[in-house]
């Protein structure tokens, strides 16, 4: 298992990490598997999309009106219900096969951290097991 | 493989299951590797969010608005095309890492079971590769 | 790994792949362990429900209202913000335990290819780990 921390500097915020992620599949020398990206935390997550500003943008207009216009009970104890809510709807780990030593993806599929309650130092754990 | 079954009471509900998936993975004896919980329902979902009841009562506030003011055709069949819509939304498995024999999460990032259309019995499988 | 391609027809569309899928994991004559079910694109993916017309049509009803009422920035250089987004929400994989050389899954919980950009050629990745 490996892991690799992540600091975050807005309250949403996207932060492509596949350059990451893949060094850490290209040092472990497995050539066929997959490799699980996991953040241990209920108000970040993993996205797969392109890295393209605009687009980067229009997600955090989508995600936040998906929680927009509610009274969330939560927050008389934490200020930060719609961060638990986006966090476990775009999903904590995203999986992805491991072929000939590289990560199967697509050309405008990039990994991204997303920040739902930032700024905050987040970790990423890259689990590869082998095919 | 492992399964076990939990007994819905309510139509929405999440149901916090962490001690009984990390039981599984505790008997199992495997010390790393990863663990999949998935249901094999098409009507309930697995979410990894904080449990806290003001909390699981806003999930369902948001789970319902994403599915409301719909005249859904599949309701002239069966009354739950939004149980259906939830728990493809939602994901029917989640997948974690285990290291030194336990899951890896988060402190606030407790495995939900979510029922989006109880009352039900559930199947919930628990399936560990070795790493 | 395997891979299998798909034509979609419309822009919005469900296709069931679950034959396709299954045909794969009996081929390998693995008994025990799990599949990865992934494309390798940002504007399709993978959702479990069950394969129903009327559901179907549902399903697209709530995906475009999710995305609907959005002036997109990323519209200007390419006019699909809204199949990234929606790609990301539904998620580009998805895995099953596999028992006794079947695929772990339920009865209504078809597996589809979910088009948000079409027409176009689509792969789907099948990748096998042993338990």
């Amino acid at each position: 298992m490996n892991e690799f921390s992540i600091l975050t500097q807005e309250r949403f915020q996207l932060i492509d990490i596949t350059e990451k992620v893949e060094k850490v599949v290209k040092e472990s020398g497995i050539k066929d598997g997959l490799v699980l990206v996991f953040v241990p935390h209920s108000t970040a997550g993993i996205l797969l999309t392109e890295n393209e500003e605009n687009l980067k943008q229009d997600w955090i207009d989508v995600l936040k009106k998906l929680v927009s216009g509610f009274d969330f009970r939560h927050n008389k104890i934490d200020d930060n219900a719609d961060s638990h809510i986006l966090s476990g709807l775009a999903g904590q780990e995203k999986n992805f096969p491991i072929n000939d030593g590289r990560i199967v993806r697509g050309i405008w599929q990039q990994i991204f951290l997303v920040e739902f309650d930032g700024p905050k130092s987040r970790i990423v754990t890259v689990k590869i097991i082998k095919g």
